[in-house]
């Protein structure tokens, strides 16, 4: 092991090696709620692609393990070291290298956080609209799970918004793919496939962004529904409205309470309506005039009440900031209330209701309570699990998959499968389809170094 | 070769296996405008997803190149059959399995029409909005080709509007991506990889289709510029300024003269201001009411007056539909004119003046003339090239897809590779690159049976 580390260290220059004690706690995991921690190797602060081309040449010679780490925000395990591996950690690659308002476009360093770019894009009247609900995670990271969030529903997910790559593969070349443009048939498109490939094809140098100019005005609307199904049975309606909403959260009323309570927001609903309430809609709506949100703020509003909505709340700019806060921050809720396990399924958005039919079915017969939130435009659901005992939280997790897989859905919407949901994954998908995932692998990674033992064995 | 025809016959029955004198003309060939035609050694029409999988069992096991046809409108010659190989053309397959409202999605057979895609979803209020320019185009083609076309500016291309494929690998295994649903981060992205691949990696036998509210307003601007370098410089503005146009055209004084005169479309500008104009820029904004797109109109046109405009027409609503009727025509104008090649280069398009000053200076150099016509809001120009000689074509053809490649374009923005682009992509694109999509090639398609050829050797 020793040798390893110094012809490492001789490689790249000792202040970019970390070995020993000098390896952070941080680096053995990401936020995932129940999983393995590895101490590697070594970990690996680069300063550019030459640092990374040499990295991985060097791993392949020596048949080392590598895992990327942006900023450890994940919740699928997908940046956890193997224990005789080395971690590339970006956070030294942090610049944002262009900002282009004639084409609408940013370049990013992997290590730059979402805080950082809209920061920087600001400036200019622009966003980088794709919002995961973690302002420190990374765009290196995103891209390797293909992170979405609450504003998909108008503004798609990372996927949509990745213009173009550099990648260093793990032989060593350094590829360039796509551009400062929207449209190419020239090969296949080897920018989406990297993409949500969790690290285990190729390693990510540069990201070119699409952005959208920033629109000024907004408002949000919080309608109380008394069931939880009247409320997601509203969201299609709401989503063919034509309003083109922003962002549609529901939230159930136990959900609602932790965040509510741990933000300290006040939402000025009585506790008669709070009561009798057993899921909220949270919907944005924007616009590029106060006078078009106003209208749409209508629209949207009548669709709500005319559907269930015990009443529709406009909220108090502060009061939006501060609950749309503390939903992105639901996790945290789940996690101090110490949920062993969150479920990121999607659906096709108009069979949500079903899906949490059988989500309380589900609860019912395993004599548990299953809380939730989620990006209900977009059918992706974020469900907490509590459940200590492992064998009967397969069970129950390993049911919603299935009851998500039966609607016509997939295991993750957003978290990405790492090592978490990887037996699920292996377990329920197509076994051609996963034959066929290796090959592609395989294509990338002869020697298998890149994340071995994530999404696949 | 007749034993093998035989085979198939009977593998599938005679009804769906054309040979000999009963193979039509419009098998051997597509729209490109030099290029082989191959008479296959047979047609085959299945009627569904297990027809096609026997074909290519049958394929692979007796080494039969398969080329993948929709209505044959490419321009790249990517579904011109081997001489030695079969074409499955997807004509019968063109039902529109399922139309759903709620999720926004329309499921259609790869033999399905644009023309009666649009129609079907029409009656529901909704739209395909990926617009390539050609009506008779398959679903089936666009997603081989991920075409394009002037919409993209606001809605994307292809890729961005399908959700999910059913699709026969050439061994025979029928595999499903994706679903109902915009979030995904559930194994690599096996949906996009096959978009674009141009019948090389899977026959797609389903294709799940995202659609979009029909918006009921629209207005179209047409604007005179006095030179080429002020049309080209105003688009970027015009797409920055928020006003989210549908289209953003440009036509040069040469195209215009010959896509008016075909379709007899009049534009109410005098002949002195013809004169002196040197490029057009067409300008289309929708919106869900007409106070909103009278709005976007007034910016627009504000936007195009400021920058060096010499008028700004508002064009009458069946002008309008004439003049972008006859702009996708244009193709045809140019084959009529005896155009020897078409080229869709894409740059980013705030590159375009620049790149249309390197066009210029190609076309001196040659003694020729370039006239062109483009999707300037995305940075993609369609330029006709009038050279007979193949070698002197080569020279000029390579000059203008390396001006390209130098200000960060590809060489085809929606045509595709094919067989006409493939000795400049081989020759231009890093080797690197080349031998990855070689190897992802390899993972799909062992035996090399689907349209070999087409993009690389």
């Amino acid at each position: 092991v020793q040798p390893l580390v110094s012809s490492l260290s001789a490689l790249l220059g000792a202040e970019k090696v970390l070995s020993g004690d000098a390896i952070g706690d941080d680096y053995t995991h990401d936020e995932a709620l129940c999983g393995e921690r590895h101490v590697p190797l070594a970990v690996v602060l680069p300063s550019g692609v030459d640092d990374v081309r040499r990295v991985l040449v060097w791993a392949s010679d020596n048949r080392v393990p590598v895992t990327a780490r942006g900023a450890g925000t994940g919740l699928s395990g997908a940046c956890v070291p193997r224990a005789n591996g080395v971690v590339v950690s970006f956070e030294r690659m942090k610049r944002v290298l262009e900002i282009d308002t004639e084409n609408h476009v940013a370049i990013v360093e992997p290590g730059v956080s979402l805080e950082a770019l809209n920061a920087a894009v600001a400036e200019k009247g622009l966003v980088y609209p794709v919002f995961p609900g973690e302002n420190s995670a990374t765009l290196g990271g995103n891209v390797a799970t293909n992170a979405g969030g609450m504003r998909a529903v108008k503004y798609g997910v990372t996927r949509h918004h990745v213009l173009g790559l550099e990648a260093v593969l793990a032989t060593g070349e350094v590829i360039r793919t796509g551009g400062k443009f929207v449209k190419t048939s020239t090969g296949y498109d080897l920018t989406q496939l990297v993409i949500g490939s969790e690290g285990t094809l190729a390693l990510v140098t540069q990201v070119t962004l699409k952005l959208v100019p920033l629109l000024r005005h907004s408002a949000t609307l919080l309608a109380p529904f008394p069931t939880l199904d009247e409320a997601v049975c509203t969201i299609p309606l709401l989503v063919v409205s034509g309003v083109g909403p922003l962002l549609v959260e529901y939230i159930d009323r136990m959900t609602m309470m932790a965040i509510t309570a741990q933000s300290g927001v006040s939402l000025g609903i009585g506790a008669d309506m709070q009561a009798s309430t057993e899921a909220y809609l949270l919907v944005v709506v924007e616009g590029r005039t106060a006078d078009r949100v106003d209208e749409d703020t209508q629209l949207a509003g009548a669709t709500l009440a005319e559907h269930g909505a015990s009443d529709v709340f406009v909220l108090p700019a502060s009061a939006a900031t501060q609950l749309i806060d503390a939903r992105e921050k639901s996790f945290w809720a789940a996690k101090r209330a110490q949920a062993s396990e969150v479920v990121d399924v999607v659906v096709p958005r108009a069979s949500l209701p079903e899906f949490m039919h059988q989500v309380k079915a589900i609860a019912e017969r395993h004599s548990t309570f299953i809380p939730g939130c989620g990006h209900a435009g977009d059918g992706n659901v974020h469900l907490a699990v509590f459940e200590r005992d492992p064998d009967k939280r397969y069970a129950l997790m390993r049911e919603l998959f299935e009851a998500g897989r039966r609607l016509g859905g997939v295991i993750s919407g957003e978290h990405g499968i790492g090592v978490e949901k990887k037996r699920y994954f292996l377990e329920l998908e197509d076994p051609a389809k996963i034959a066929l995932l290796r090959r592609i692998k395989q294509a990338f990674d002869p020697n298998s170094i890149l994340n071995p033992g994530t999404i696949f064995d």
